[in-house]
């Protein structure tokens, strides 16, 4: 226990480290909110700079440096792309017509703020303009991996479904779906886009996707069990919305006490799938999978 | 006139064999709506075969054309890309949050018919599914080029520009901004697009750009004025719906007249552009061209 209470300290560390150097380069790269149309840019910058754990960017350094990738442009492109696009996500779940959430990471949300339409554009933005900073890293294999994470075979697959389950009675299958869809395929992405920046072996490449499949769900999985048993005031978002929304979550399936189990299986299976990776040091990835998992302890 | 009717007719040709073909592609591209998730398959299918002009195809088709290209999986994807990139600010631009729009293209619009949560996902996922498609291209500048197109700095930036526009009173140069955003960046994208997977010199690119810009204003002007002068028939949606919404545009600054006048200057200025492109044949560029002024006659 003390051993994961150190991990998770330090990944805690990569993290805000990793999130910081995110926020640098998406001021950077966002245009200034003087810079017509205004009210894009402020709200772009107003959606995004909200104290997130920028955990994809994390991952994706991660696993950069995890396959011999040195400090370069383009991972740190790759980076604002991936939190623009989860940023794009949320803005676009959080509207009336969709989840209907005012509160996201303890501010108010981008729609509650702008507006619906402005929400509406921000997210579309963000979405377009994570494609730009992705291209100039001149690595086309990378786009095509992000737009496929994305799409009705990743992300917003698990979105609609998501949507379409709420107050119905699912199995299993269903929220495996939703969550392997909804928040694993962009985590996935995330450390296989490390891994092609850094020129990973085809081999390795198959291994970290397994790994990414497995925090994503394990995430996901958390998540929903965090919003039964914590405050709304740790958690800086409505808690118990995913009850109040009727959302099809593993708790909700498979109960409590069987969804932390699944944590635990899916946590040494994550270890599992590192181990497979040829040589170098997975530290950090193992400290990240800690973090992950320890929310619930 | 005989001359124009001419061209407009060999236009018309042209544009229903490039928009076949982009819906063979779009048929072969697009997931079934059997596999799931199937409603948001559905909806975009829906949403994409519509019977509209397919104008940003076609144009990207002749221009890759014009610079020699040959029959390739490569303008088909960036053909395809483009329309489902049209069609993605459609359905957003009709949400209720958005301009409210019933119909389109004489049918009810996407939200009418799904629902406005999967409307703003299928949107979301037309747009990054024809990331995934232009990056088949393998063309790195190609994608860069389209995302740039889309931002903030394009149709993106028109679009937000516009609703904050809306019964206010405003001057020549907004509505130039509006326009030139909204409608013609993505229009001259197209072309340049064209070129670059034709491999068109720097010089040409710079050219037909320009001429892309041109065409693109015009064909927004032209919109603009059958919003006044035609009938909800012959138009296939809301007729007066821009002076019902308040809109910008370049009767409401300029007058009816005026208006017409800067399309005839925008036409001289189109063919003038299009002499300085290297060589070659530029008739069914400039056949296009005259289609597009001609819906005023």
């Amino acid at each position: 226990m003390d051993d994961i209470k150190d991990m998770v300290k330090k990944a805690e560390a990569y993290l805000e480290s990793a999130g910081k150097l995110t926020e640098e380069c998406l001021e950077k790269y966002i245009p200034s909110e003087k810079e017509p149309p205004s009210t894009l840019h402020s709200a772009m910058r107003y959606a995004l700079f909200t104290g997130g754990k920028r955990l994809r960017p994390a991952l994706a350094q991660a696993a950069y440096e995890f396959f011999g990738g040195k400090p370069s442009e383009s991972i740190y492109l790759a980076m604002c792309a991936l939190e623009m696009l989860h940023t794009f996500s949320l803005i676009h779940d959080d509207l009336p017509c969709m989840d209907d959430d005012d509160f996201r990471r303890g501010k108010l949300t981008t729609h509650k703020v702008y507006g619906d339409a402005t929400a509406v554009l921000t997210g579309d933005a963000l979405c377009v303009f994570a494609f730009e900073l992705i291209a100039r890293t001149g690595n086309i294999t990378v786009v095509k991996e992000l737009a496929h994470s994305l799409g009705t075979q990743g992300m917003i697959g698990g979105q609609i479904v998501d949507i379409e389950s709420e107050e119905k009675s699912v199995d299993l299958a269903t929220v495996d779906y939703i969550h392997y869809h909804k928040t694993a395929a962009l985590i996935e992405a995330s450390l296989v886009i490390g891994g092609l920046l850094a020129d990973a072996k085809e081999e390795d490449l198959k291994h970290i996707r397994e790994f990414g499949k497995g925090i994503g769900l394990v995430f996901q999985i958390v998540d929903d069990i965090l919003d039964i048993e914590s405050s709304t005031e740790e958690l800086g978002k409505d808690v118990g919305s995913d009850v109040k929304n009727g959302k099809a979550t593993y708790p909700a399936v498979l109960g409590l006490e069987a969804s932390k189990q699944k944590v635990k299986e899916l946590y040494n299976k994550a270890l599992a799938d590192l181990e497979k990776l040829s040589g170098k040091n997975s530290e950090t990835l193992r400290n990240i999978t800690a973090l992950i998992i320890a929310r619930t302890h």
